[in-house]
């Protein structure tokens, strides 16, 4: 039950995005350019960092969301998703994105834990300084979309086809032009103060 | 000395958002609503909410930048927001606000620790669902905000006139107005990839 009147038919972020489309709109934004926009990162890259990140949250919307993007990104690749959730040191990925990925699990527990060795392992891969921006603040930023997602006790759901079957829609889709359906079929007339 | 290579002149999270202004623009239109669109909560109340949150993540520059913020808002009671940072249930605000900040606090360590008994104290002393999801938001989005800007080592100043003058100007002309200037001022062609 979430702690406040969310749309009961959207769940996770997707009910708390309808109740205030003023904020969801620059959260979209964000996450559109971070895990979508031009980059040498990969879509798939960047949504398996975001998965990490949710993943050590434990906040089971965002991990299995942003799982399923990134297996659709990645060929289908499920298996691949759920080796870097339980060990990506084992996860065949590149060197590069290993070295990022420490960086985001630090980011995850406190910025101030990423030290200069951290950034010099990640260079010595070939990790560029727009990199290693993005990775922090993907990592920074799904500490928010976690704590948004958790804090308002959303609903979320725990079958796996939901997941899969969303994921692919946004992965071919993005988020803005996902989010712009719901958020027009919400409008905030309907919401309670 | 940051991580990567920040304009030097631009201290915190202005560096970040001026190394990338496509993410720096998200990034100040949620900041923007969040703190100072309309809002029941004064925006005193929400500043105060936003600087304890990063108060307890200790970040130093956005507690005492959202801190100054705050004073300014409140005709200059730089007491009262050191007290909310120290131990805000003996700081002379609004039960509600409390409730809030209890609120605030628990996103700031995981979303998952917010109890019914958090949201029931909190509308107990009138907070409506619009002003428990902000308190969520914001706290959430503090602990993105606090760390990009300890994530990246960027340059933070301890000198307490740097941030009563640059939060004055803040909460006189907002975040998207004083950004505009030095985003402008950086162009994204100076940035090292």
């Amino acid at each position: 039950m979430p702690h406040i009147s969310l749309p009961p038919d959207l769940p996770g972020i997707r009910g708390a995005m309808a109740f205030r489309p003023e904020t969801a709109r620059p959260l979209n934004a964000l996450v559109e350019i971070l895990l979508r926009g031009p980059n040498t990162l990969s879509r798939g890259e960047r949504e398996l960092i975001a998965t990490y990140v949710s993943s050590r949250n434990s906040t089971e919307y965002c991990h299995n969301i942003h799982g399923a993007i990134a297996a659709a990104h990645l060929g289908g690749n499920e298996e691949l998703v759920r080796q870097v959730k339980v060990d990506y040191m084992q996860a065949e990925i590149s060197p590069k994105l290993k070295a990022l990925l420490a960086i985001a699990g630090k980011v995850q527990q406190d910025g101030k834990l990423v030290t200069d060795a951290d950034i010099d392992a990640a260079r010595k891969e070939g990790a560029t300084d727009l990199e290693i921006h993005d990775t922090v603040l993907i990592a920074a930023a799904f500490c928010m979309y976690n704590r948004y997602v958790d804090g308002l006790g959303t609903i979320q759901p725990a079958d796996p086809a939901f997941y899969r079957d969303r994921g692919a829609r946004v992965a071919r889709d993005g988020y803005a032009a996902v989010s712009e359906e719901y958020l027009a079929a919400h409008a905030p007339a309907t919401r309670s103060q």
